[in-house]
């Protein structure tokens, strides 16, 4: 490897092993963009300071404006060559300014330097996943609205409950995924803060604007603690645990696609440009896309552990484990992206099997709490009715009948308060409607939370 | 185990085993007041909706109040009579009120109930860990206060960097508590929802007065789903991951008293109220606590990662297995609460030993920085400069000299633009109050930070 | 508290608060019998080396045997008077002996003898825990053999892929407990080492009978290192690990009982008495027990990651962030052997619906690849019969049939060199019996891996 | 994409994006050597199975001898033409022997396929890592002989605790790597068992030999349950999990080596060649080596939650989610490797600071447990003599004094029985030659130990 910003006090060169394993330019190429605009909020700051002159200034940035062309075309490949993308960044920039290109580290350390690019990076990767996940909630919420009245049953313990419609099933996620939305809003505020100006991690001497420098970056303050900004990756656990909650709602939405798509199950059909079939078995039409969804929350929780295993009980101010936050992010941003874009496509794509839903909502006594609460009606105490319907459910599964198929007689003889109006309490269609309060299963109540959502979505 | 609320249905009685599994008792019992306070409201949202005389309601409200007194000298003490404290508490308002405590379960579900329980509870462990934060900042700033002036090396790499104030190191964690102190505020807002009303899954036929309940309860908004409140622990895991991040923090703190008070370092002197002995070697006088907040690190991340791991791939709505939130969930607020409460007392009962900080700050060649942006001073590009100083280093590692040890023609040797002003930048107190600039360890700003940390503290 | 093992060198006393967060004996309480065991093996080897008369050690044995007989009865009720229960045992010790009791830690300290206390411990956990896995196994081997010839859809994707006897399927959960079971004796085997003698970390200056204590106490080696030995939880990790592969194991297993005994499989039913109810839904019968199973695999995993979290980057020897290490031992210990008995009843409780599972192998051409290796036979290359086979499938999807519902001419169409025996190719139970060779699905097959399970659990 | 292997059954092509996401040939090239040596081998069966003629098999064998070397040469390397590197091999081969490359996956599954690769490379993975391990084991022996005489502090709790052999400080370690060695073979055991044969997961109708196949391919056993076998990634898990353990220890001997590389310990140097530098403080030199180690730990354990938290409640048999094994095992090897090759390295660069030890070794009453031993040998009762020893380090620490530097009458003072020859009691290289029992710190006991261990190195 060529020489290194920091030699002049050594007297070996640094192992191959050693260089091997400290270099990061093989990941943190990545930052290049990033760290170029660091350079340049940088650069017009010690000007500012008048270390630069104005046109050293403009110099600068124009070069460095070349450098970062170059890098989108791919030059400078040989990664042996650099230790990290902040010395490619700068031996670029020697090449084609001379000295001025030497004095441009001036009143900074790779330190803050690296700690200001991964900020850049997180708040962009912010803004992409938040636009993502609204995309998947509106194709939830088209879903939703398409299937309106659709009823299916609703699942705990994973055994049917009580008919609920297809569309409250799917906001259910929405709310999810709002959370998610809201929650990365506030790791946003939190990572959008300007750590330059720390210098290694006591500050610099030069009297660089900090204030201007936040404002040319587009950050909403200024780190206020030189040894906390160079050793704080709070931020970026904060991120990975945000996009962890993000997997873990897609996983429980893949498990569910994946159920339903069960023959036995057959509540939905997943469109054939989203399934693969077996290298052994002609028959196979598999649903590979929630499976990989599902089994990537793995990693992004892998990654999360990872990070605050690195971050546990490291001393002030920066160490070199920190190093390892990087890899981690970028693959949880890689994910992340991939699987929403997956699950918008993918819940767009969804066909749903609405005769086999209603169907299933109707067998399977989903109804019983709704003979219950008539018979609260009828003035019967809760834990009473509660028992009666138990034993009427018993005597259901010992007749192969369900609870509608009973005659008035056979309900009467264990509760005698039961009138003929009872069978209107029988049928999935009615449970659903009788559950209009804010936040139930009834059609106006999930119609108000539709229009809520669209609201939420700008729609 | 005594009959359960669920049995009617049921033919055989539950297996021993089963009831030993899925028992609750032993751990939820924690949960009685938040029980019985969303019961309460409960009965007056039956109430305005007509299910309850305002009789039935203020004879349910005594009893359950009764209840609670009860529950608070440690009556009902026999957890193998009940499956969870929600039976216990039912069926003591039975015993009370009769048939009436049975019709108190109408138009709730288990489900809603236990979402609600758990929703107070954490609300109101946020608000004392909050508080407990707050008095570890307060702690903080005082150590900060009292001694602003001392000077001890900044370290990276755990090896001498630069010379810093000890008020600057200490407020850096001030500033991730910070951090932690406004993300509890924020897991506080999604907590602040009420779940009441969704029932089982798919909400009530009873209309209940949702916004009401929530006004009762000091609730913020009302649930949006019903499938979703009854099946959303996202709240918990926030609280979780939030205690995480203060426990990476008092893990890095832990560390720092570990290494400070060894012989060695000699920084810090524990009193001996802090710190325990061995059972064999008696000169020994160990400091167990911060050892120990460091070591609890792990119990939290395991929390997080176990019901991380737990809401993996759970279709909705509730299943069983969400029952194991519970424990992770007290454990982490007994941690913490004991953590915090640790360090505040830990780091008010710290001495620190300025005259060894102040020497080690002396040795090891802190002040190359300075010297390195004398040069740029002088007219040398900093990567010349930077050179330059490190090999005076080396020179002076040869001679064991430090730098300001060197002769002016030492120096000159090798750079002759230095002149006899360098001397005043080789004291590592000019270095400290060189760096003022906002956020850096100069006196007047880590005087700011305090300022402001005062404020924020409402000190 | 009272007086600490170790207070000599202090002025001051434990604050209170150091000693509620410093003190084990709320959970080590638990290892009193390793305790007293190990402190018998100990009184020998002083006796031994001359430090007791054979006098002095009948003294200290026969006062052991009385405490743990006390103890057994659950006397020294008081947690808040003891800081660990080697200091309770010792504490009733010297009151029943005297000063001799103030002499047993001679040579001795606490770090090697909880070291000791915790591998006596683990030791005995293996092997409970290795024979409840044998239970469990023998109750797979009982349903295997029981169901002999009941063919049910294999699945891959959760779609049906092939038919396999139910057998063959229980059987391979009967694999991943043996590789379970063997694990865990290569773990006894680390585990299984004596500490004793190491003392605090360098060993001590008594001449103890190392081997002869291990002899004693059952331990098959010596540990080699004394500052290994009193800083290593190596076996605590592996057992946290063996016990975390379970919990996996018993996820999978529970997950499909879950899936069964949904309405829409109907594979399985789980008897009421493994089964519980809802308090607002009468119709309900949850799975409760394999729910909790599946859930529980968190809490173990979590216990894994915290401790592998409290050893990363602990110095040499003794640290007390070790003491974190026993309350997720503990409380995995409790887990582990409350899920394997749940298991083995469970198992040995459910009622396979053999009509429904047949049913189902014959609905979803899960005869498919049966057909595509006719097709070789009959000298069509692998992946042209599998192209012809897909055809089929889907000219059947079209036509509303299956596989063995095509007439020849249908089939010939798309491959000509189909012949009239291509039908005994399309039948579930021909499939299965066509896949004998070792380990496959085919009754012959089957039949010789229960033969092995059973000499493998003695049967 | 090209054409898939599994097209028949599918109208609509796949989805570009669903390629993406279902892609393995990104990671998975990497298995080329594992895929072609298992065709070889199951083209073998075949032959022996009738489906094949000799001929058709040494075409085959050639065939795969040539894309192997293409491969080795890099060719093929556009991964968006293949699904996965089975896919790759096999159009290779068609390419090569036409319809006869269709014909080799007749009785094989990309089930079985991939489970018999990834076992192939975690066997040469365990067997490279068995090595480094005994290569970093060989450099801790060596430094140990080197330094046999060298006394230091044996620390616990970071508290200077007894002086110890720097021998047998090293030899700890040594220790641990020698528990992870015998892992690592253990988990081989489980890990070399041929699956091919489990075809999808019921086996296949061909009759092949597998036991010839194991002989093949260098297998101990094959598997015994085809649903298992293509579902069983217990061996990755195992491996993950030995992996942690090697990068805990290393951790902590990481740890070490940052603490003891600080100015205020100064016990060892690394060379120059093993540190960096920083590229603002000139002075700066860091252990960048051991940090990285000790922050590689995260990442190791993020792999292996991530691996655990996918296989959480598979159904069987092969789900799509296992496909996410293989990134994080890569990743997992290439960091082991890189990290073992490091610490060997590093474990010869470091210089030990003799001098410093063994002062720190004299300093800090690190004989008061040798003196109680002492005052025990008087007569006096262990716990008492602890007490006063305790009593003379406070008058040592007030008049500033070590315990060999107090006078005879005021050691007398405090307990009478002490005499004369107390002083040889006080010196620290005394103090290690009393601890010669085996395990202790005694030069003989550690000259055992390094004996013992040169044995199982075979030096």
């Amino acid at each position: 490897m060529a020489k290194k910003t920091w030699g002049g006090r050594f007297k070996e060169d640094a192992d191959e092993l050693v260089d091997r394993f400290n270099a990061s330019i093989g990941f943190d190429r990545r930052l290049y963009k990033e760290d170029i605009q660091g350079s340049i909020a940088h650069c017009k700051a010690l000007t500012k300071a008048g270390i630069f002159t104005q046109q050293d200034c403009d110099r600068v940035i124009e070069a460095l404006g070349q450098i970062q062309q170059e890098l989108d075309r791919g030059e400078y490949p040989d990664e042996r060559a650099y230790e990290d993308i902040h010395t490619l960044v700068e031996r670029a920039l020697v090449a084609k300014v001379g000295e001025l290109g030497e004095r441009l580290h001036t009143g900074r350390s790779r330190n803050d330097q690296v700690a200001l690019d991964v900020r850049l990076y997180v708040r962009e990767a912010i803004n992409r996943i938040r636009s993502l996940i609204r995309e998947t909630q509106r194709a939830l919420v088209e879903q939703a609205e398409k299937h309106s009245g659709l009823i299916m049953p609703g699942y705990t313990h994973m055994q049917r409950a009580q008919p609920v419609l297809l569309a409250h099933h799917l906001m259910a996620y929405y709310e999810m995924f709002e959370r998610d939305w809201r929650r990365f809003g506030e790791t946003l505020k939190r990572t959008n803060v300007l750590p330059l100006g720390s210098a290694a991690l006591a500050g610099t001497t030069f009297t660089l604007d900090r204030e201007m420098m936040a404002r040319e970056l587009g950050f909403e303050a200024i780190s206020a603690n030189s040894m906390d900004a160079v050793s704080d990756r709070d931020f970026i656990l904060e991120f990975l645990f945000d996009c962890a909650m993000v997997m873990m709602h897609l996983s429980r939405l893949s498990e569910e696609l994946v159920i339903w798509s069960t023959e036995e199950f057959g509540f939905v059909t997943i469109s054939d440009a989203f399934c693969t079939g077996s290298s052994i078995m002609p028959q196979k039409k598999n649903p590979d896309l929630p499976e990989l969804m599902r089994g990537k929350t793995g990693r992004v929780y892998g990654h999360l552990i990872s990070l605050l295993t690195v971050m546990k009980a490291l001393p002030l101010a920066y160490n070199k484990d920190m190093q390892e936050d990087k890899e981690a992010l970028f693959d949880t941003v890689d994910t992340l992206e991939l699987c929403l874009e997956a699950a918008c496509r993918l819940i767009g794509a969804v066909t749903f099997n609405g005769e086999k839903m209603k169907q299933a909502a109707s067998n399977g006594f989903l109804v019983a709490t709704d003979l219950a609460e008539y018979l609260v009606r009828k003035g019967v105490a809760f834990r009473k009715s509660h028992e009666i319907v138990g034993q009427l459910v018993l005597e259901c599964l010992e007749k192969g009948k369900e609870l509608h198929e009973l005659s008035l007689e056979e309900m009467r003889s264990l509760c005698p308060s039961i009138g003929e109006d009872v069978y209107e309490w029988l049928d999935p269609a009615k449970s659903v409607e009788r559950r209009n309060l804010p936040g139930g299963t009834g059609p106006d109540a999930v119609s108000q939370c539709i229009q809520k959502a669209k609201e939420e979505l700008g729609l």
